[in-house]
């Protein structure tokens, strides 16, 4: 079943980033630097293959790519645009085998728009798929680690090109690891991980992601309704509150950003608030001390005009916004799964609900 | 001018761990542990080969190896003495090359003893040299950093084998990468750095120093007058005061052990008394105020009786020693060397004073 690879217009590359904000669930950094750099990558050197792991042999080696660290960082510390490459490098020069893709690390942000201009820049195809099916803060956080798959010999890479390759114990070491490294390299970084042979890569990758993102996007560019609408129609959306952002508390330290949002109710809202808390991404949200919605659904703060998604470093008093969650993935709602990005992989000590048992869908 | 190849007997090993605690400067960690291991490696293995950097061809690849970090965590967190095999095969991986011999990193504590441990066991000669000729506690502080050679790629090592390998953008980045991993890893961790054809090595090598470190501890164990005596002989010995140590402050942070400590005069230099202030080893000697010796100098505590070095992590209240500094090896006393090992490269805002300019010899 192979399919013809396709690649992805500018238009595409714009609903793209739209719809990583929605997935991202606040996190996976601001997409707006990634976007301009994909576009300047593909105008400069043509378009992005975008390819399926069938259409690769199966010992064809694959590697994951994404930046890691606070998205607060990112936004002003900004990529060089051809990190990829040094990964490539760093990649085959360790295992001796020629890089046939990049896959990328996660669907969200600027790490579901970035990895188009490191493929483009580094002369690959990119896989339409990730190890993520949205964002998570940790490098253990993705499907491969459900499979037991070691995410070294990994390579985290700064816009000094200088490269520090990491081959660890076990994810949780290289999770370790690799966050200080990143943290001594200023507090973001591109990594490359989980390199797996195409057939490796076919069990964990979540596939069809950057269509799906495309989708979202497009869907909300052309909706005839209201884009919050045409949005629920893509992923199912679950209202959690409708109201105005009255307190952001962000504190960026040890390669994450942490802190939270207060969204005070308005309209049928009125006399309610939400607390959400996030680590990168939004872990949950909090309403008379309770846990509402968490991890690993996807918990997103939308503007309530536009439907864009608002990740957590652009929070800002005053924002009318709908905070709502739609469905996890599902290999993230297994039991295995849930141990590595549940509420309790974050601290919170309660049992995992699906949002869909809590709330109603849009009316 | 090709020496034949000799290895060191046990005895030989000894006395090099004795002239190890001298040359350090009070650093390089306890070569207790080094010794140990190195008498392990030798009575499974078989000898050490110890070869001059003329035996090999002008392309042969060597690397230089040591402990990197705080010696106080280096005296329990034990390295599992086959470190050296990963550094080979990491920097074999990454430049293509059979590595041909290590040289240690340092003359100085476990790092004059540890490597051959390293190179026994992995099949390697040692060179009988060093890039110090003494320790130092930073990275940079190299000769091949005098000479513009870059320390990487690198390679940081920990007890479970796991690797990290440093592509930084100069040797100051490559110090704080190191470092930053060395404590990740726990606050100490083996190095591979500088790798060197031969022919290259030869220019920045301060040649022989593992001969003449076993001649120092031969010197004090064969002594037939007193040892303070025989190791003048060896190393032109300035002393500066004879005491009792009365207070010893350590902190271990960021891959450092940082502190002071200080002695009471006794005997002739009663109603004296000295401050040492140490960043892993000694870097001055202060009297009233005033810095009295610095590095690169190289100043050790010794014990009264037999001689033997003290290493910082060792000093102790009511240790009899008596504090003496002997010169520096000639690139440390360059204006180049002494940007990288002066007393200012470490804070010290005072211009540095040759040994024998400042102090009489032993008499």
């Amino acid at each position: 079943m192979t399919a013809p690879p396709r690649s992805l217009t500018e238009v595409d590359l714009g609903d793209l980033a739209v719809g990583c904000t929605i997935l991202a669930g606040g996190g996976g950094g601001d997409p707006r630097v990634g976007l301009l750099m994909a576009l300047h990558a593909v105008r400069e050197r043509g378009p992005v293959s975008l390819a399926q792991l069938d259409d690769l042999d199966p010992d064809d080696l694959v590697v994951s790519v994404g930046m890691v660290g606070a998205p607060t960082v990112m936004a002003e510390k900004i990529p060089n645009g051809d990190e990829g490459s040094v990964v490539r490098r760093v990649i085959e020069q360790r295992l001796g085998t020629p890089l046939k893709a990049f896959l990328p690390l996660e669907m969200g942000g600027l790490n579901g728009v970035l990895p188009v201009a490191w493929a483009v820049n580094a002369g690959l195809p990119l896989i339409d798929g990730d190890l993520m099916g949205r964002a998570f803060p940790e490098l253990q956080m993705c499907t491969p680690h459900l499979h037991g798959i070691s995410a070294s010999p990994a390579v985290v890479v700064d816009e000094r090109s200088q490269a520090v390759q990491i081959e660890a114990a076990d994810n949780i070491w290289l999770e370790r690891l690799a966050r200080g490294t990143v943290s001594l390299l200023g507090g973001c970084a591109c990594a490359g991980l989980y390199p797996m042979t195409a057939e490796t890569a076919r069990l964990p990758t979540i596939t069809g992601t950057i269509s799906r993102a495309v989708e979202i996007g497009r869907a909300i560019r052309t909706s005839t309704t209201h884009p919050l609408l045409a949005l629920d129609q893509e992923v199912g959306l679950y209202p959690i509150i409708t109201g105005k952002v009255i307190d952001v508390t962000r504190r960026t330290a040890d390669g994450f950003v942490r802190g939270h949002a207060v969204v005070e109710g308005t309209d049928h809202d009125k006399g309610r608030m939400v607390r959400i808390e996030f680590q990168n991404e939004n872990l949950v949200v909090l309403e008379d001390g309770q846990e509402r919605a968490t991890v690993p659904d996807i918990i997103t703060v939308l503007d309530r005009h536009t439907a864009h998604g608002i990740v957590t470093e652009n929070l800002a008093y005053g924002m009318r916004v709908m905070v709502a969650a739609f469905a996890s993935p599902e290999p993230w709602r297994t039991s295995a799964g849930l141990q590595v990005v549940g509420p309790r992989a974050f601290g919170y000590d309660v049992d995992y609900t699906r949002v869909e048992d809590t709330f109603a869908r849009i009316s």
